[in-house]
This record gives C-alpha cells, sequence and structure tokens, in this order.
C-alpha cells in the first residue's frame, strides 16, 4: 500500500498529513510491533476529506482501548473490520455531513483496508464515503482512492493479478510519483509498505521524503527509460496522397 | 491536434462523433483544401456537452455562408477568431443553459483553437464553457481538453516547447492511447492532424480506426517498451531495520 501526503483546502491551505495507518496487532507486546509476529496485519489508507478521516482513525483507535467493544483487534475477519470501519465512518458522516452541505464543502472520503488475520485468506477492500465497500479480486487485483486518473495509466499496463509483490511495490511508487509530477495536489513523503501474504509481519516499509535519494534514483531512471521507449516507438506513418487512401481522407468533413 | 471520437450521455449511450474540425481556407477553390496553399489553417477540437458543441460548430459554419457576417474565413488574427468562438459560444450557452441546468446536465464544453492566418505567427487557444480563453506559451507548450489526467504525465514528461513536431504528435497519440486504455468513455477512431508552422497547409492528418494496424504495432511497440523501462528502475531498497535507520521507521505512528 502506497499513499502521499499531501492535503489541501484550496491552493492557499495545503498541508502534509500521513494518510497511512497501522491497526496491526502484535501477540508479543514486548516486542516492536515490526520484528514481532502478529496475530494479525491491518493498513488503512485514506483520501477525501480530512475532517472526516481523522475522526473515523480517531474513533477506530479509541474504540481500541475498550476490549468489550467491538474493534480492529478483536474482529475475527476482514470482511467484518470493513463493514465495521464503514459503520464508523457512517456515525462520523451523520453528525458532520449536514453542515458541511450547508457550505457546500465536499465530505466525500475513501479508506482502503489491506491485511490479514490469522489464518483467514488476506484480502483489500475499498470503503465508499457511504460506508458500503468492494473488494479486490483477480480480475482486478489493486484498489485506487483519491487523485487516481494521473497514475493509472502505468497500473493497468504493468499489474496483473500474477505480478510479483516486490514489482507491485515499485509499480505503485511509480504511479504515485507520476501523479506528484501532474498534479500539485499529490505530494510527498511517500508512505510505503509491502506485506507479504501469510508471514502477519510488516517487514517493508519505507518513508520516501522530498529529495529522498532512493526516489531522485527511481524517477531519473524511469524519466531516462520513458523517453528511450518513447524514441523506440515508430514514427507516424502519415498518409500524405489523401486521394489513394479513403480510409485516412475524410478527416475534411463538412468543408469538401 | 488529436481527439478521440466517442461521446456519452452515461455508460448505455455511448456513441461515435468526430471532435476535429477544419475551418482552413484554400486560396484557391478549385484544388482541394488539402493541396492547395490556404491563406489560413484553422483546426478545431472540442469536449464536454455534445448538444453545445455541435450547435457552436453549426453556427461557426452557417455564419462562413455570408461573407457580410463576421467568420472564420474573414477574420484577421487567431485572437480575434478564438474571441469570437467564444462570443458565438455563449450564445448558444445563453439559450441551452437554463434548459439543461433544470435537470442537473452539465453544460460545459471546451474548445481547442490552433492555426495559423496569413503572415501571423502560428498560435494555439483554449476556450472555456464560458466563452474567455488562454493561450500556450512557451512555458506550457500544450493544452488539453475533456478526459485530460490520464494522458497527462507521458505529456509532462515528454514534451517542452522544443520538442519537435514530429515527436509532438507521437507523443500525443500515446497520450489518448493511454487514456483509451484507462477509460471506457475515450474510445476510438482518433483524429490526428500535425500543421508545420508557416506552411499554410495541413500535409499530414490520419483517422486511425479500431484494429488499424498502425495504432496496433505502436501500442505493443510501447507496452513492451514500458515493461522494459519498468523492469530498468531499481528495486525498492526497503528498510528492514528500523532502528537503525530513523528517517525511514516513523511510519509506525501512534501504535508504537
Amino acid at each position: 500500500m502506497a499513499a502521499d501526503s499531501r492535503t489541501n483546502a484550496g491552493v492557499d491551505h495545503v498541508s502534509t498529513y500521513r494518510k497511512l495507518f497501522n491497526f496491526s496487532r502484535s501477540s508479543d507486546t514486548s516486542e516492536s510491533a515490526y520484528s514481532a509476529v502478529n496475530d494479525r496485519v491491518l493498513i488503512l489508507c485514506t483520501s477525501g476529506n480530512l475532517s472526516i478521516t481523522q475522526a473515523t482513525i480517531t474513533a477506530l483507535q479509541e474504540d481500541l482501548k475498550d476490549p468489550e467493544r467491538e474493534n480492529l483487534h478483536n474482529i475475527v475477519t476482514i470482511a467484518e473490520a470493513a463493514r465495521y470501519i464503514g459503520q464508523t465512518l457512517r456515525g462520523i458522516q451523520d453528525r458532520e455531513r449536514v453542515w458541511l452541505e450547508k457550505d457546500g464543502i465536499d465530505y466525500h472520503c475513501n479508506f482502503l483496508l489491506g491485511g490479514q488475520i490469522g489464518e483467514s485468506p488476506s484480502a483489500l477492500y475499498m470503503i465508499y464515503s457511504q460506508g458500503n465497500f468492494i473488494r479486490a479480486m483477480p480480475e482486478t487485483p489493486f484498489l485506487q482512492i483519491g487523485e487516481i486518473k494521473y497514475g493509472r495509466p502505468i497500473l493497468d499496463r504493468t499489474l496483473t493479478f500474477e505480478t510479483k509483490i516486490e514489482d507491485a511495490a515499485k509499480c505503485a511508487l511509480l504511479s504515485i510519483d507520476s501523479t506528484m509530477k501532474s498534479n500539485i495536489s499529490v505530494g510527498p513523503p511517500i508512505d510505503l509498505i509491502m506485506y507479504h501474504n501469510n508471514s502477519l509481519r510488516i517487514d517493508h516499509q519505507m518513508k520516501l521524503r522530498r529529495g529522498d535519494p532512493y526516489l531522485l534514483k527511481v524517477r531519473q531512471q524511469w524519466e531516462t527509460s520513458l523517453q528511450e521507449a518513447f524514441d523506440r516507438v515508430p514514427p507516424i506513418s502519415w498518409t500524405t496522397d489523401f486521394t489513394k487512401n479513403p480510409e485516412h481522407s475524410d478527416f475534411s468533413g463538412f468543408l469538401n
């Protein structure tokens, strides 16, 4: 899972907020959550209205404190976790939405939920503003939220269900980096986390800040390679004699 | 200038309509507009609400029939042409908008106007729904309208004011092809036209239909090269020992 860290309420109100949140549970509280074997790995990614997503994350954290309540540490399947997050979000939307609507403020937001609980299969869900949710499947093995269009072509051309997880992580990074280049509402640091199926631990994560040497190297290599790829595309075979190629000649339209 | 040909009013109402229109004027009416030297080359590209753009194009055509009226064949600068198209569009919007608004129908549309009149410099303009307009400049040498985001990264990474026109044309084609792959609201045929500064004639144009051998070749070459470019990007250098690399270790957030 990968996310940028930029939020904005207009171009004169741009801030940096983390959008990846770790709700994994270590089975051994004496160890770091990252070296321990967890009984579950659950990562959340947010997009959209910051006040709504923050309030939702806060509510999810608060619930963790009370073992009597349903929360992300005692829930038993990822599908149930998605339903519970959607339900928590609906509570926040119920409270906030009418006030935001009054001033025409966009109250939409989305969540990605990925991970694995115990021996159940790992899964990836997207939860909508309305609290309903869908799941990634082999035919559509990735999900995006937020500013999705700029970074979509590289995902469409590179990712399938068979893609190695290491390549998928690289692809996610390039996708976000492409988006950053084309849209100022997306910006560093980039948070990146990779989970290996059935490991129940997070061994691979990083935060790439502006100017990070690896990020610069990746970007430079990608741009050089893209330019070479572009140069290898055969030049356009223009049809100059239109009369001989009626297939290509009907552009002139109403003027002929 | 390049355009796809798909329009839709919802997924169950998809149609094919040309979006490039040629308003060039031949100085010699006995010859084809494409082999003659024109006194002007003017190409229009449309996006957005089809009823509004069609009505505007029709009005522009009607005006051509009356030499007493201001029209695209007697106007003397491209800036004036942009103003005149904006003014014509405002007339249509005045008539249509209130009825479309009643039913929540999007009445927005955009036009690109590119070309050259006589010995004045060539220029490229974008005309907004509101009839105002901007011009491409060396710092921002291309303009997009319609479904712009998917095809933007390749333009951002490849095009500068110094790019050769043949490469710019190839880039425009790849940009639209990328968009077609990621978004079903964009579809073939692709109309493509290239104008050489000061030639006052259109020597390069084509219409690429679905399955066109050149389009298939370009797409295959591009996908192969992209895959190679992707493979050349160095693998992610994950930080596994988080304690030694505090720069990369603060992801765990509130759970640690």
